[in-house]
């Protein structure tokens, strides 16, 4: 095994953690498992991990925090005598204003994730508890910082500019963009890296949009938070922010119950006012029709932030679909796509239907825009990225 | 005389009212004169008349309220023997939810109105006022609500709808749209009456764009307020909720801080960080990179405003611009639509350079979307309607 190198992703969320094992070495890169905690901080939570998509494990199981639950991580993989990754990468939603690139860990990354606490609060406290966490457990081992914001650093200060006083802008008050591990990942599949003029919509339960040229981000839907941008599961995207003066002027809510409308109450969950999980919604949409209102909602807000980012690039060769509902949900793509048609979007609405786990062409043959839909691997770009800066840092 | 209608069109702001006189009859649709008082609740205020253009009077004089402004306006129009218009038509920015349609005022129109202020509380009390002063001074006199949120009451719910909570929507927080008066008069100057699919972008201090298909709006760019959207000259327009988020929570702004950044303190001026007027901006961009930056961004907004509507229009045969910097600033327009080119906005350099009043056509003969400037008459409309409503109703 010398010259295989093994790298642990982890991917933390307030409740959950997913983690994901991958083996390098010459002509080689493949996953060798996955898993998750499930409920962390609940009475009764959950682990489970996989293997070549075979359940190799599921245990009912409480854990109290991250750090339990991270325990309980390097704990199955020992059973399955995996004692010795070589680096472990974490998915970091936002580096703030000073961390603007995947990083290796030390000191001086972690001081600057902490302050930049304010800019990603849902997020960010329970990723660095994880890498924390593992610090404790594994001290000898590199730990890397894969930003989800480090794609987007690129983008022009006309995109990233928010039209506001100068002086936010001084104090990191911007647009940073977020998802940037998934659209990494696209362009990397990409036959010219991304060169063409390439609309990349990964739309999951959080959806964002990116326009790319020449490699490079040019603008992206979301903006300093993940709140922003397009309609999402429980999240509203981008608003008239006079809506949030009335909400406070007129109905006197506060600060906290501003960010639990918008961020836990909104999107798809508020306007279905049942869930905010696109596959129920699609389920029930035939009888119940607050859930097609807002399965059409949903792509009414894609349809016009793909319109808003073809005047970005001028003209666009290319729409990718990824994430869950992307790679997924056929109706939402042709929901979206087919009012497009005279703006060049055609889908072939066979392609588009057929159940397929590859990357495939959704178009007709004859679309003067290419529709693609490509899955996508996050934690596989977190593995790449920690091989990539392994030894190029002290941890 | 006696076949002749004179309409007087008020236009009240918070400091200022605009008043234009017009005549009516067979054949016949004259505005015979405009004027202004300026700086309503200073320690110096101004008003002024012209007519046929030719400034007839200048008087420097305070004016403590909106009542002694318009007892002030109809003293000067009886100086030139102008005592008996038959109505008065006001400009109202909001009908609220309950007021949908241009309207002659009575009891139940002014409660529905003052029910609307949470819905503008920056416009809705001076416009309130002004009604209830000329009441008073001309009790027999009509008196018209033209709502600047009628012209989008056609919108699709699709467009209307938040995505918020139902219950919300129930209350009447929903998108109304603004400048719709300005978008009536202009579809009114169309051939076609706005039946091809047409982008109507009214550009000036505050800004907003409609998409209109067969003479009626699908969808516009202003939100529940006016402070939603494109770039404005001291307004946001839309943003990541997020921000107001991170602004509360992080730097203790109250919500009439918030209301004084967004609403007076953004947009143009918080870009340039020095003014928010485009003209003062132009003139500075050679020197002023700040300036030059705030313009730039102006345009970007702009253009993927045009970008998000094209989608929502599925495809678009005309641009119209309208509004001062709309109708005036031809390198704003250059700067919009350039970059839009390959999308099929080709701009005649020199037909978008020349001066002119008049509507003319800006693109270029190969042009595949008509660019048009056709210049507003907001007074000319709330005219028009109120002569249409005379007699319909009791006031």
């Amino acid at each position: 095994m010398a010259d295989i190198t093994q790298i642990l992703s982890i991917n933390s969320g307030s409740s959950s953690i997913k983690f994901a094992l991958f083996a390098f070495g010459a002509g080689l890169e493949e996953q060798q498992l996955d898993g998750a905690v499930e409920r962390i901080g609940q009475s009764m939570g959950r682990i489970w991990l996989e293997q070549a998509g075979q359940r190799v494990l599921d245990r009912q199981q409480a854990f109290v925090d991250q750090s339990a639950a991270l325990q309980a991580v390097v704990a199955v993989l020992s059973e399955l005598g995996i004692t010795h990754p070589d680096a472990i990468g974490h998915r970091i939603v936002s580096g703030g204003p000073h961390q603007q690139a995947h990083v290796c860990i030390d000191a001086t990354v972690l001081k600057d994730l902490r302050d930049a606490l304010a800019f990603a609060p849902l997020h960010l406290p329970a990723e660095i508890a994880a890498i924390e966490s593992l610090q404790k457990i594994w001290p000898e081992k590199p730990q890397v910082a894969c930003l989800d914001t480090a794609f987007h650093h690129s983008m022009p200060e006309l995109a990233a500019r928010l039209p506001l006083p100068r002086n936010l802008w001084q104090e990191g008050v911007r647009k940073y963009g977020f998802h940037g591990l998934s659209y990494e990942y696209i362009v990397s599949q990409l036959p010219d890296q991304g060169k063409a003029p390439t609309i990349i919509a990964h739309l999951g339960n959080g959806a964002s949009m990116a326009a790319v040229a020449d490699g490079r981000c040019l603008d992206t839907t979301m903006g300093l938070t993940p709140t922003g941008g397009l309609v999402m599961g429980t999240r509203s995207g981008d608003l008239d922010p006079g809506i949030l003066l009335y909400l406070m002027a007129e109905k006197g809510y506060s600060a906290p119950q501003l960010e639990r409308l918008l961020n836990h109450l909104s999107g798809l969950l508020g306007i279905s006012a049942c869930s905010g999980d696109m596959q129920v919604l699609l389920r029930q949409r035939e009888n119940n029709p607050h859930a097609a209102e807002a399965i059409a909602q949903f792509a009414y807000s894609a349809r016009k932030h793909i319109g808003s980012l073809m005047a970005v690039l001028g003209s666009v060769q290319r729409l990718i679909f990824t994430g869950g509902i992307g790679e997924h949900a056929a109706a939402v793509r042709w929901a979206i796509c087919r009012p497009l048609e005279a703006l060049g979007f055609h889908l072939d609405p066979e392609a588009n239907a057929a159940v397929a786990q590859e990357a495939r062409r959704i178009s007709a043959p004859e679309s003067p825009v290419e529709v693609l839909v490509v899955p996508t691997d996050e934690d596989l770009m977190i593995a790449r990225h920690t091989l990539r800066l392994l030894g190029t840092g002290t941890p």
